[in-house]
């Protein structure tokens, strides 16, 4: 466990909840021993450790004789509170002057500023949360589509943590027994049943396997894939730009103060998020993109998750088309093939003369056809089947890199099984697997890493 | 009273409260009728129906069959709320993405998204508060200065109203007593005391003409002051400023999101707010500005609430800054005379030198001289005497042209008296002084009035 060097465990903590900025209200969050008392100091309204928790209490927030603003105080009383300690939140007017006063009137009443994730660490520490529960916390705020957001509840509401759990337990309990043999050395016995470990340690190996594959996945979830449009000069990459764009934003555009600016390039499309790369080349001019050969553009590929190829049908051959088609496959891209403007020729001549190509989408940009097959085609590009939100999904670097080492010790126990290793050496890569799979959940911390992870939060969380 | 065409008070709106973008929570708020029975169908924590007003409520949004997020509910039961009604506020995590599924949810499930102002209007119709009042929640949300959040603040728990109420209800009874000689006008009564009503005429003056003078330094307290700081080049404007900046920044910088771009160029003195005009240029190059003789200054000197002369005072010749001063009264502009870089030949030979000039304070920019002393004469000439934020001060617009329609028809019942006008005459100019009265307070009020009013408000306010 954490010394309190780390955390400040008994000062109180005060911050602006809400995102700053104006708004009609905002909410400051005072957390700690001496939340009450300090919020007190300030409200003289009633006595707040008079009142029971989970209460509103309307009054005034008066600072060494100056009303600052009418508000209302929300009381938890520890343990039932998000941090399992003592919360006040203020909710006051929006303006920032008043937030800034407020808390400032906190700190000169004894709270001091938190740190970024400050709330979260401390529901951590109090066994509020898993760590990996907490980390979700971070990533269900910074969420922005619904696909994101599904993966960071289930992680916040411990799912991810049940898998890891369960296998945890049960290498303990061999591992002990394991280590009970090394006491009886001399006498040659096997408390843990070799078969029953082999068995084990095949089925946590799926289990974390599984784990380490849905990282591809989630990493697409959490951070988008990077999308080029690439094809030659009249291919018609700026009307499947305009049509893609058109008929699917993304979603977060709808809420008042968000910028277009940095959401007009990203498509969202079954819930993820395609940021489409170097779009302006595109749309201000359709020569930019000289060609597919065009160094640049070779540089933009290789960067995209995947590449939208647009071809014009009609004045496209086949053997240009193959020429491009090996030049993807002998880089190792991902592409999607599409060709354009089968309206001119009709569709069936198109295909006859493509017919030696596989996989060719054909629609037209301009008439709007097959517009949603190509969104469905990107989906599945990307993602190795459905989304399954219900799936464990891992998103989070960290865990990736954990379960990865996990995976090379539970190949180490398989192969000490094998090679009919001795007890104590076993022991070893068990105690290693334990040790990482410790290091997801939180079991198993250290300061660095804790700082390291709360740092990234928002400040208020 | 107002038809429900206006507000469509029977239905249950819906809004963000906090300010737009990412935060650790967020803020959602449902007011109406319906709002209980809205939350209770995304909320199977619990019935809120069963629970008390002013409680908090642990449980998930859960939008069909879709767990959105976890959340604490604050539920106010009517009449006890900001509005008279019902009133639902869901913390949720400051995710936008999340906060446009709840709203998404909540107006599926039978609400509307609230127009700008609404809850305010609507608290505002439920007699919660009077219209300065309603106006003054605006003020204070935008308040970014000690002086226009205390004015704000003194506004909103009804100091403006008090004042006016106690005239308009002693006036309505002169009122009646005179149109009761009506009635009795063949036989020549009087029932209102002529004399009383001429003293009641003065002090209601007087009240008012107070308020109306008490506009021109609410305008500075509520919009700051346009501030010019010219000079010729070379006279010190660039050192000057960046002392004045260094050292005194608007407040409201220290929260954290707050864009430093858009408050480097305003100085917070004393509470009031000095926005210097044109500042990139003297950052730029010293040479931009000319001289004060140049078309462009004298325009930026004109629009200029205040300006600060600046001279070299061992470069500058007397007849010079006579001329220059001349200039300035002939224009009828608001200047303050800088004499700079008083350290290289000394304060009392530049003092003597320039003897016959009023005025003049003596500062050195480099060496930060009497800076503070400057900072005091630029409060002193915006605000006539000290701000005391304990008095009523007029900072609303509408407020000022109301009063001055006031004033006007108190001049009329005074001229009236005095030429001893008929009751039934004296009588419609204290119904027009009543009717302006009454409208700044909102007894008398029509649509248009309040959508104008209210649409200048925030949504989610």
């Amino acid at each position: 466990m954490l010394g309190n060097n780390l955390t400040g465990y008994d000062d109180t903590i005060v911050a602006l909840a809400t995102a700053p900025g104006i708004g009609a209200i905002a909410v400051i969050r005072l957390n700690g021993t001496k939340a009450i008392d300090i919020c007190n100091s300030l409200f003289p309204a009633k006595d707040l450790h008079q009142q029971a928790g989970h209460t509103l209490h309307f009054g005034s927030i008066v600072d060494r004789g100056r009303t600052i603003d009418e508000v209302v105080v929300s009381l938890y009383k520890a343990p039932r509170s998000y941090t399992g300690e003592e919360i006040v939140e203020i909710s006051c007017h929006g303006s920032p002057y008043i937030q800034q006063q407020i808390i400032d009137a906190c700190i000169h009443a004894g709270a001091r500023m938190a740190k970024p994730g400050e709330y979260t660490l401390r529901a951590f520490l109090n066994g509020k949360l898993d760590l990996t529960q907490a980390e979700s916390v971070a990533d269900l705020i910074a969420s922005n589509s619904a696909a994101s957001h599904q993966t960071a509840m289930q992680q916040m509401r411990g799912g991810f943590s049940k898998e890891l759990y369960s296998l945890r337990e049960q290498l303990i309990s061999f591992s002990a027994l394991i280590e009970l043999e090394l006491d009886f050395s001399q006498e040659d016995v096997e408390f843990a049943d070799r078969t029953q470990l082999y068995r084990l340690i095949n089925e946590a190996n799926e289990v974390v396997q599984h784990l380490v594959d849905s990282f591809r996945m989630g990493n697409v979830i959490k951070n988008g894939v990077n999308t080029a449009i690439v094809g030659k000069p009249n291919a018609g990459k700026s009307t499947l730009l305009n049509t893609l764009l058109n008929e699917n934003r993304a979603i977060v555009s709808d809420i008042a103060g968000t910028t277009r600016d940095t959401i007009e390039e990203v498509l969202n499309i079954q819930g993820v998020l395609f940021r489409l790369i170097d779009t302006a080349g595109i749309r201000e001019s359709a020569d930019v993109i000289e060609s597919i050969g065009v160094q640049k553009t070779m540089e933009k590929i290789r960067e995209a998750g995947v590449v939208l190829y647009l071809f014009d049908v009609n004045e496209t051959s086949l053997s240009e088309l193959q020429a491009q088609v090996d030049t993807f496959v002998n880089e190792g891209i991902n592409y999607l093939l599409i060709g354009n403007k089968t309206d001119i020729n009709g569709l069936a001549a198109m295909q006859e003369k493509f017919a030696t190509v596989e996989g060719i989408l054909y629609i037209s940009a301009k008439q709007h056809e097959h517009i949603q097959e190509l969104k469905d085609r990107l989906v599945q590009k990307v993602m190795s089947g459905d989304i399954n939100t219900e799936d464990t999904i891992v998103t989070n670097a960290r865990h990736y890199a954990a379960l990865q080492e996990v995976l090379k010790a539970l190949q180490d126990v398989r192969f000490g099984l094998d090679s009919q290793l001795p007890g104590d050496l076993l022991s070893l890569d068990i105690r290693r697997c334990l040790h990482y799979l410790g290091e997801i959940t939180g079991q198993i911390t250290n300061e660095d890493q804790l700082d390291f992870i709360f740092s990234k939060f928002c400040i208020g969380k």
